[in-house]
C-alpha cells in the first residue's frame, strides 16, 4: 500500500457491482481501494473465497469480519426488545445489519487511515441513508461515496467493466430480484414484485419452506430473561443460536414471509417481500411474555416507543440521541420480561399456546371466576363512577348544546 | 304494566343468569322489569324464542332490537377504519357491541319512562364499565344494577331460582367457558383457559375450523371505497354482508384465532381466546390498502391515533369527547383508502397477495430499478446531508465529551 | 408581455434582494419576472409603491394582493385552535405565512402561464423549505428558483447590480438583522444575536413596548365562539381585527417577546427573536377556555396533536395529508371552545384572571368544598382500588424480584 | 405503646383536621395513633411544636422527618429534568410531595408494626389517591384510612371535638383557602377561588411580591451539569439550597404564579392558584438549555415522554412501571444538558438572556449569515426534493381525485 495514495474503505459484498467498484472508484478517484466483507449471517460463499475475489480485483487490503454474534447480541436483541416491526410488518432486516457494517467499515478506515467510505447502494433506496448517516454519526471527518450513485456505476456499465477486466465474477447469470440478507431476515424486491397486483411465486423464497405443504407441526419451548432468548427447548443458547435455531424450525414450517407496501425515508413507496421466521417467532413470543409480565400502562406506552424505535432504526438513525434514549426505556420495561413461552409453528403460523413465569403480573385468585375468587367486586362500582366523570359531565354539556 | 311502579330495563341475552335477574331484580327492587335483546349477530336461538322466555320469566315487556346493520356500519366499519386492534391483537368484538345495545337500552328506558338500566356483567369485567359509561354518556340520569355484582346474584344462587320457580330455561348444563359472540368474532374465557399455560383445545372453538385441516386454499378480492368494504370478488356487499361473508369464507380456512393475556380496565390481567375470521381478514387487507394509498407521515401518526382509538372503546369511552375527536382524524385519513386487495385465505392465514387503487401512491416510474426510472438520484447526497445533520452534530459533540 | 418567452413569478418583498432578483433571474434564465407582493399584514411601505418599484426593477408584471383576512381566517385562526406553539414557544409566525404567499404565487403562475416560482429565501433557513414543498403541494408541475441559493445572488452582488442599474432601492443602510413580519408577529434574527450568550437590545423590538417601563394594566375580555375570538371586550371582532387589536393593546405592555434557541428543519439550531403579542394573548386566553370546556382524556391527547401540528407547520407541511386529518381532529376538539376569558396584560404578561362559559365542564357543586357539595365520595376507595391496582401487582413482583 | 393494639400512622400536619383526627381514629379504631410530620419545606411552625402537639392531642409516638435534601434531590430534579409542568401550566407542587411523605409513612409504620396508614384527605381530590397508591405501591399489604372521607370527620366536628377535648389547637380561626405547601411551590384552592370568574387578590400569594410593584430587575446565571442545577451565579449549590435561593430571589420578582382551571384524576374541573418561583425560574432555565444541547428529533420526542411523566406523577402512579421507565429515558435525554443560562427576573418574567455550553449543539459556523458561513447551501435543492417527495405525491393523487 503506498503511502502517499488516498484510500478509500468500500464496503464489499463480493457480488457483480462491489467487485467492479474496486476498480472503478480506483479510475475514478485515484485512491487505493479497501474491501471490508462483514459477516452478518448472509450465508452464500466463502468468506474467503469473497476476500481473495477483492484482491484479484484490485484492491490493495481485503477482510473479512466475523460480525454474526455482533450483531445478533448488539442490534438483532434490542430490536426483540422494542418489538421492531416497522409499519407493524417488517422486522427491520436490512436496516439492522447496515448499523454493524458501518462500524466495521470505520474501524477499517481508521486503522488504514482512509478518508473515504464506499458502498454499493443506489440514490434511491434507504440503505444509502443508512450508510452515510451511520458513518457521519460515528466518524464525522469520513467522506462517502457511493459508485452506482454517484459515479454512474450502471449495471451494464458494470457487466462491461468487469468483461473487459476479466475480473473473477459471474456477468452472465441475471438476477430477477435484488436481494438483502442476513441471520435475521431476507428482503427480495424489483422484478415482476414491482407491479404490486402480482402475487410473490415459490422462487422468491429461500429462507421458509411453502407454507401450504402439508407436513406436521413444531413446538417450541423458548425461555427469555429480560427480554433476551436464553434457552430453546430447555437448551442454553446464545441470541446467535437463538435466531439460527428458529430460522431453521419455523423456516421449515413456512413462518414469517412477508409481502407488502413500505414507505422508503426518499419519500416513495416500494413493494417488499421478506422472510423472517426466526426473527418474527421470536418477536411473536416475546410480546405474549410482555402481555404476561408488562404493567398496563408501561404496555401501552411502550407501543409508541416501539414505533418510534422501528421508524428510527428503518430512518437510518441507530446513532441518533433519540434511539439511545429510547433504548433506555425498552431496557427499563424489559427488565422483568422473564419466563417461558410455548409455541406451535406450523403451516406459516407460529401461534402461542401457553406461558409462564416467575414475573408474572397474572393473577389467577383475581382473574378466577371459579374457586379462589379474590377479587373483592365492591370496589367496581365506585371505580366506574369517578372513572367515567369527566365523560359524563362532557354528556350532560353536549346534550345540553346540541 | 303499572302506572305507578318504577320500571328498569334489562339488558337481556336469553340464558339462565338474565332470565333469572328478571324476577330477582323486581323482587330486590319492587320495579317492573322490561326485558330487551338485541341482535347483534350473535346467532343461536331464534330472537322470538328469546322474547317469549323473558315474558315467561316475569318481564312486563320484552323486545328484540335487529341491530345488525346498524352494529355493521356504525360500529364494526369506525373500527375497520382504526384498524383497531387492542394490545396489536383483540378486535374489540365485546367493547364494540356494548355501545349499540346500550344505545337501545336507553332507548327502551326512555320509551317506557324507565328510571334504571340492568345488566348481567360481573363486577371484575370490562363490560359492566362500558355499559355503565356508556349509559352514562347517553342518559346521565339513569341509574344502573347489575345483579350479579349488586344484589349477589351468583351461578348457585340463579340455579336454584330458576329451578323453584320452573323458569323455561335449562339449568343443568354447565357451560365450561364464559362466552360472548356476535357477527364481528367471539369471545371466549374462564374454565381451564385460566390456566394460562394450558393451550386452547378445538372444543374452544365455533366461528373457525381447524386451521391444520388440510384443504384448498380461498382467494378473495375485497374492494374499498374511503376505507368502507363495497364488494367482494367485484359483488356489492354491505358492510354487514361482507363481514358475515368473510366470517364464513376466512372461518372456513381457520382464519382469526387469538389467545392473548390481557389488559382489563379493572387492573388484572385476564387471558382471552377469541375467533374473529372476517374482522381479522377486513383489517389485514384495509391495513395493505392503506400502505398504498395513505402518505407516509399521515399513515406513521395515525398508528398512534389507532392504538389510542383502540384503548378508549376497550375501556368503555365509545361515546367519549376523545373518541369523537379521533373520528374526526380517522375518516380524514380513509378518505383515499380505496381500491382493490386480493388475498389468499389458507390454513389459518389471509395473506394479500396483489393491491390496485386509482388512488394509489405507489409510483412504479419512482419505485422500479427498470427501464422508466423517473426518480432523480443526483437529489440523495443533498437530501442524507442535511437529513443527517443534527445526528452528525450530535455525534461531534458526544465524541468530543465522552 | 411575450408570448413566447418562459415567465417566472417572483415572491416580492419590494427589499433589496428580491429587487435585484427580478433582474438577476431575467438575465440569468432569459425568462420574464413577474413581481407578487402578498399582504400579511407586515406593515411598513404602501403596497402601491412596492408594486410600483417591482416594475422600475423589470418586472413585466406587478401585483399586490391583500390577503391579510384570508391570512387571519385560514391561517392564524387554525393555530389558534391548534395553540400552535414550536418547542412550546414559538407561534409559527413565518411558518403561518408562507403558505398564503405559496396559494398567491401559484395563482400567480396559472394566470400568466407560468412554468417556475422564485422566493428570496437562502439555502440555509425553513423558508425556502415552506416555499418549495408548498409550491409542489399545490401545483407539481411547477418548477422553484431561489436566486440566493441557486444564482449567487449574495448581498455584496445585489448591492453592486443596484448601483449599477440604478434600482430605485436604498443599499447603503445596512440593516443589523433579518427580519420577517407579519399581523400574527415578527421574527429578528442574525446580527449580534448569533451570539447566543448576547441579549436582545431594544432596539431589536418593534410590536412591543419595552415590558419593564411601569403603566398601568389593561384589562381585557375575550369572547369565544368553537375556538374563535368573536368580541373583544364585547365588541364584535373579525379575526383579523382581533389579531390587530390585541397587537397594539398587548404589545403596548410588552406581551409576547420570545428569545430562543431553535430547531431548525434542516439541521441546524439557530437563534431567533420573536414578538407575537396578539398572537401569544389569544393563544393563552384559548389554552384556558379549553381548560374549562374540554374534557380530560380529549385535552390529554390534544397536546400531543397539537406538537405534531406545529413541527409539521414549521417543518412547511401546511398541504401535508397529515395535517389535514389533524385540523379534523382539532376542529372537533374545538366545537365547545365558546365562552369568555378576562386577561390583564401588564408588563410583559398577559394573566387570565376569570373564565366563564356556557359550556363549561367545571361543576361548581361537584368542585366545592362549600355548601352545595354534590360530590358523592364514597365512589372514591373503589376508585382508588381498581385504579392502582396494576401498579400494586406490579410492586408486589418487584419486590419478590428485587 | 402497648404491644397488643393495633397500631396506625398517622400523616400529620399540625393543623386542625390531623390534630383532631388523632383521636377520632383511636376512638374509631381503637388503634394506637402515631403521628408523622414530614418536612418537605413548608415552613410554617416550628417541627418541634408540630411534634409535641401530636403528643399532647393523644399520639402514642410522633415524629419529625427532615425530607427536604431528599425531597429536592429524588423528586424535584426528575421533575425538573421531565420540565414537569401538568397541563402545560402546573409544575406538580404537591403532586410532587406525597410520594416522599408516603415513603417516611411507610418506613414509620414498619419500623413499629402498624398495619394501616392514615391521612387528612378528602374523597373527592387528587392527594387520597396519590397517598393510597403510593402506600400500594410499597407496601401492598397496608391498609389505609382517611378519617375526613371514611370516618366522616368534617370540619364542623372537629372543631367541636377540639373545643371538647380542649386540643393545643385554634379552631377561631377561618381559614379562607386550602392551602398546602413545600420547597417547590404553593397550591391554594377554594374559598372565593371556586367561582373561576373571580380573580385571585394579593392576600392569596405568600411566596411570591406582586409582580405590578415597580423595582428593579435581578439578573441571575443558573450554572446545570447533566440537568441539575449546580451553581447559582457561580456559588456550588444544592438542589434544595438551588430552590430555596430562586424561590427567594424570583418570588421577590413575582415570578411564578398561576391561576388555572384544572383535570383532576377523580373526573372533575377545579380552580387552582398557585406559586412556584423557584420551580419555574429552574424550568425555564432548563428548557432553553435543552433547546441547546439536546438534538432535534430527541426533543421533540421528549416533549410527548414530559408530557406522560406529569401526567402520571399528577395522577400519583409515581412509584408506577411506567415512571421508572420514562426515567430511564429522561435521564438519558439529560446526558448533555450542562452549561450555563443567564436570566433576568423582573415584574413576574423570568427571561433567558443568554446561553452557553461546552456540550452546545448549536454551531455558529453553520448558524451565521456573516463572515464564516461553513453551511453548503447546494445540499438544500435535493434534500427539499426528496423530504416534499411524499406530499408531493399524495398533492398529485388528490388534485386527479378532487
Amino acid at each position: 500500500m503506498s503511502a502517499t495514495s488516498e484510500r478509500i474503505v468500500l464496503a464489499y459484498s463480493g457480488g457483480l457491482d462491489t467487485s467492479v467498484a474496486i476498480g472503478w472508484i480506483a479510475e475514478a478517484t485515484g485512491a487505493e481501494v479497501i474491501a471490508v466483507a462483514v459477516d452478518v449471517g448472509q450465508g452464500g460463499e466463502d468468506l474467503d473465497t469473497i476476500r481473495k475475489r477483492a484482491m484479484a480485483c484490485g484492491a490493495v487490503e481485503a477482510y473479512v469480519a466475523d460480525a454474526r454474534d455482533e450483531f445478533a447480541d448488539e442490534y438483532c436483541l434490542p430490536a426483540l426488545k422494542a418489538n421492531a416491526l416497522y409499519m407493524d410488518r417488517y422486522p427491520l432486516v436490512s436496516a439492522l445489519s447496515r448499523p454493524v457494517i458501518v462500524k466495521h467499515l470505520v474501524e477499517a478506515a481508521r486503522l488504514h487511515g482512509a478518508t473515504t467510505v464506499g458502498h454499493g447502494c443506489t440514490g434511491k433506496g434507504n440503505d444509502q441513508v443508512r450508510f452515510e448517516v451511520g458513518i457521519t454519526a460515528l466518524a464525522p471527518d469520513l467522506k462517502c461515496i457511493a459508485p452506482v450513485r454517484d459515479l454512474a456505476l450502471t449495471r451494464d456499465k458494470a457487466i462491461e467493466y468487469a468483461e473487459k477486466h476479466e475480473l473473477p465474477i459471474e456477468t452472465t447469470k441475471t438476477n430477477p430480484f435484488s436481494i438483502d440478507q442476513n441471520v435475521w431476515g431476507r428482503a427480495v424486491e424489483t422484478g415482476f414484485l414491482e407491479d404490486i397486483w402480482n402475487p410473490p411465486t415459490e422462487a422468491v423464497y429461500s429462507y421458509t419452506a411453502n407454507p401450504a405443504t402439508p407436513r406436521d407441526p413444531d413446538e417450541v419451548v423458548i425461555t427469555f430473561d429480560a427480554g433476551r432468548p436464553v434457552a430453546i427447548d430447555g437448551e442454553t443458547v446464545t441470541m446467535l443460536q437463538a435466531i439460527e435455531l428458529l430460522n431453521q424450525r419455523a423456516g421449515a414450517q413456512g413462518v414469517g414471509r412477508l409481502d407488502m407496501v413500505e414507505d422508503r425515508l426518499v419519500g416513495i413507496k416500494s413493494r417488499e417481500v421478506y422472510e423472517a421466521p426466526g426473527a418474527l417467532a421470536l418477536i411473536t413470543a416475546h410480546q405474549e411474555l410482555e402481555n404476561v409480565t408488562v404493567e398496563r400502562e408501561l404496555a401501552r406506552f411502550k407501543r409508541t416507543v416501539d414505533q418510534r424505535w422501528g421508524e428510527l432504526v428503518y430512518d437510518g438513525q441507530w446513532s441518533s440521541p433519540l434511539k439511545k434514549a429510547l433504548d433506555g426505556f425498552i431496557d427499563e420495561a424489559n427488565a422483568h420480561v422473564s419466563g417461558e413461552v410455548r409455541m406451535t409453528l406450523h403451516g406459516g403460523r407460529a401461534v402461542v399456546t401457553g406461558r409462564r413465569s416467575e414475573q408474572s403480573l397474572y393473577d389467577f385468585g383475581l382473574a378466577t371466576y371459579d374457586t379462589g375468587d379474590t377479587f373483592d367486586q365492591s370496589h367496581a362500582k365506585g371505580f366506574i363512577e369517578l372513572f367515567g366523570m369527566s365523560t359524563k359531565l362532557a354528556a350532560v354539556r353536549d346534550q345540553k348544546h346540541a
